[in-house]
């Protein structure tokens, strides 16, 4: 398998980000680096001004610079407004990576009641379902499962090994990591005084366009209406979603949190790593939340930033204040009996 | 593939939930739903007496509800003691999928020293090891894995991608979703000072009757002796069990809590999402865990509700009351000087 | 397949261990197990002191122990300096699982351009890259994936059903196990107002030598600059490492912790379950976190133990205390209010 570096001449790249070209336009570059790592050939960029000392050490050819950091810049630049959105937007252009192409694998098993796009590549191993549409564009990677009466939208990507249980949809474009299980039954039974009645989960899995979801992410199937991941969703590894949950669109969540059944989470809320959200509730759009916090109760106002938690202490220090936190109702009571007591001193005195 | 939707008389329905009927024991049942959004021909329920206006509200041809709210119900009615059992009791008969059927997949491999009975059903792709042993009714789904000297017992179902290593037993009836992984190795290493010597891990996974165990769950096999995971017990998705843990018969976990080495938990407990309990404890029976607690003692009086975490706040608040936290062993400190000197104003005074 | 399984007699094993027999030294062991379950036939040993009656009640016919606890032997003894450590090496000889061996299985899909050696053990249903290079001894496991131009050195394990996307790199006599992704893509994206822009991950993998790898664990490819798990890094099952994570050398990871982006962890840190630590830090030699911990500031002196959260609880009481930790900074501050008023009372009296 030949493979040619991807190259662009400066002046491309300008053109590309819509930017403004300062210095050779027929340099050439072949990738992308940090400002510290980059060598000659290399496009860089600043997004953050506290790397400015960074910048004017480069060794990079080029970097991407807001206007106001082009007196730093030891090199050629490419000025542009949002430096981070322009190395966004370059980085496609640079992926290396060949896109495998496996044509319909002779060792997928197909269902003869799927219909599976010409255009689709399907790789050894992987298994559809019946009735499973498939269109235009899809990759399905090897021994990845997809379920019966699933529909995988135009050029959505479904990794190596990943799994849709029935009746999963995903939209165009959208991209499933290996690992991920969607459609799994959700989490639902009736108590009784010997055991637990399973109930049986009878929704499905819808996913919008632009949704990415993370390597091991679990999204289970509704109980009796679907689960709901919405457009420009985008899902970092091993979150849980639980039955009937609504992701609202381009609210995007990192790693390893957990969202209970039936919550409804707003539009451009930014969740961060190892959260919990207890089900059954609604978060207003434009809510943030920082990293370990746990929310248990429903946001109404928009655009708040959410918190739990005691923050990173030294074990010996941590270990005194934590059994003073076990004392903290009777501590407040102390401190209003002396505030009684010393009111009236005062009002004796 | 043709597919007959399930639909019932709605006295049949009153059959199958031992329950009473009133009005017309003619009408045609097809599916379930909410109260919020049934449809007629549809059955919805009232679990909850909160939701009582969806009830007077329901566009469903009948619902299942205790006697005392029957007064609300706007059309006919199943009246039985637990409406939320007898909704999870009839689910089962209105799963619309198709138990999918592989007989036994030709591209399935399969040991020769393995037993598969004539009735078991194993998709294509999947890998069965030496000695394995597969009952009658059991389905395991495509490309999962099941290693040497396994048992999976009768009606038990192996889900799509889903791994057992070796010398993992598998209870009747039990569903083992994607994405888990039964009988990996045991955490365990001894130190030195240049290196970790692994600890084989020489024990296996003994997994009992009508247990549940959610995609992406890990259950490691046990250092010597076994990892037991007892009849009844329901494991939601992500959660890790570590080597040599025992959870005891009808414990329900949520998703994404993680249970240390040997640690023993008992019957009937719940324990709520991403919560963690440490190694070597033993939790009574009926203990029930909140969201995103740490369990790190052990818990010997049954029937306790344990908790730990601060709590959802607004970030600009619990930043302030963090940075206290950090100091809260000086405050008691404080409070007992101050205590202490008001003393002496009052003896004095 | 015909097993046998391991025996050894006792001089053996003081001689594999390097410790002193005594005791019948014909005695045959033919498998491990602890104090409390041991059989004649089998060789226990004491870690702990605190087990020490279990010891002189222990029906095994031989343990390892230190010297100071051979008092309390009822049975044959090896003595050596560390139990713990001489049964970690111990566990290796006892291990009865017969190394599966399926050659290189007809029903594998291995690139044309992939170099297999011909001493590696290649399971039904891989799937191998293109240039991908697996190195004698290597043994992947049924339906494992492993991407184009990936690097699988020499006695290396890949279990069932593991993923490695393109240019991953794993060394010599590391173990991938089950259900672990590595190589997806970071999580990155650039915000616009509109919808989120996705930077393209072109980094890889390096995983280096002697390094576990658990189950459902996930560890993403870099953006730019690679991830890197060192020599000797042991991970637990289902942690999350994020992108141009950078874990140093013997470094050990306990279960269900995630580690955000651009951070690097010294050499020799333990870090226990459920932690979490953010981005762009960096972790000193010799750290370690307890358990649901969160870390979000930079650790520069090494050997600290670190901490969070406020430990477990009755609920009830718990209740009472977090209602007042969001009242804690008016605590602080009503309490400096009363030592202030004190004091002018004292400097009145």
């Amino acid at each position: 398998m030949a493979r040619t570096l991807p190259s662009f001449l400066l002046s491309e790249i300008a053109s590309l980000v819509k930017g403004r070209l300062v210095g050779d336009s027929e340099l050439v570059i072949n990738s992308l680096h940090t400002l510290e790592s980059a060598k000659p050939g290399q496009l860089s960029f600043l997004a953050n001004a506290k790397y400015v000392t960074s910048l004017s050490l480069t060794k990079a050819s080029a970097v991407l610079v807001a206007e106001n950091n082009l007196v730093n810049v030891p090199c050629a630049a490419v000025v542009v407004d949002d430096p981070y959105l322009a190395f966004a937007q370059l980085s496609k252009f640079f992926d290396w990576r060949v896109k495998a192409s496996f044509g319909i694998a002779s060792s997928a098993h197909i269902s003869t009641s799927a219909q599976v796009h010409e255009q689709a590549s399907i790789a050894p191993g992987v298994v559809l379902g019946d009735e499973t549409i498939v269109e235009a564009g899809v990759y399905i990677g090897p021994n990845a499962v997809v379920g019966n009466r699933c529909i995988v939208a135009k050029d959505a990507r479904i990794e190596a090994g990943a799994i849709l249980y029935d009746d999963v949809h995903i939209g165009q474009r959208s991209l499933i990591h290996s690992g991920a299980v969607l459609g799994a039954d959700g989490f639902g039974f009736a108590p009784t005084k010997s055991a637990w009645v399973k109930i049986f989960q009878l929704g499905g899995v819808r996913v919008g366009q632009d949704v990415e979801i993370g390597a091991g992410t679990t999204v289970d199937r509704g109980a009796l209406d679907h689960t709901y991941i919405k457009d420009g969703v985008k899902l970092d590894n091993q979150i849980q979603v639980a039955h009937n949950v609504v992701i609202g669109e381009q609210t995007a969540i990192a790693g390893c949190t957990a969202i209970a059944g039936s919550t409804k989470i707003g539009r451009r809320c930014t969740i961060a790593g190892l959260s919990g959200i207890v089900g059954h509730l609604t978060i207003a759009d434009n809510t943030h939340v920082t990293a370990m916090s746990l929310i248990s109760k429903s946001v109404s106002q928009p655009g708040q930033v959410l918190s739990s938690g005691t923050g990173q202490e030294l074990h010996r220090s941590w270990k005194k204040n934590v059994i003073r936190f076990k004392k903290l109702d009777s501590m407040a009571k102390r401190i209003t009996a002396l505030e009684n007591k010393v009111d009236n001193f005062s009002s004796e005195g």
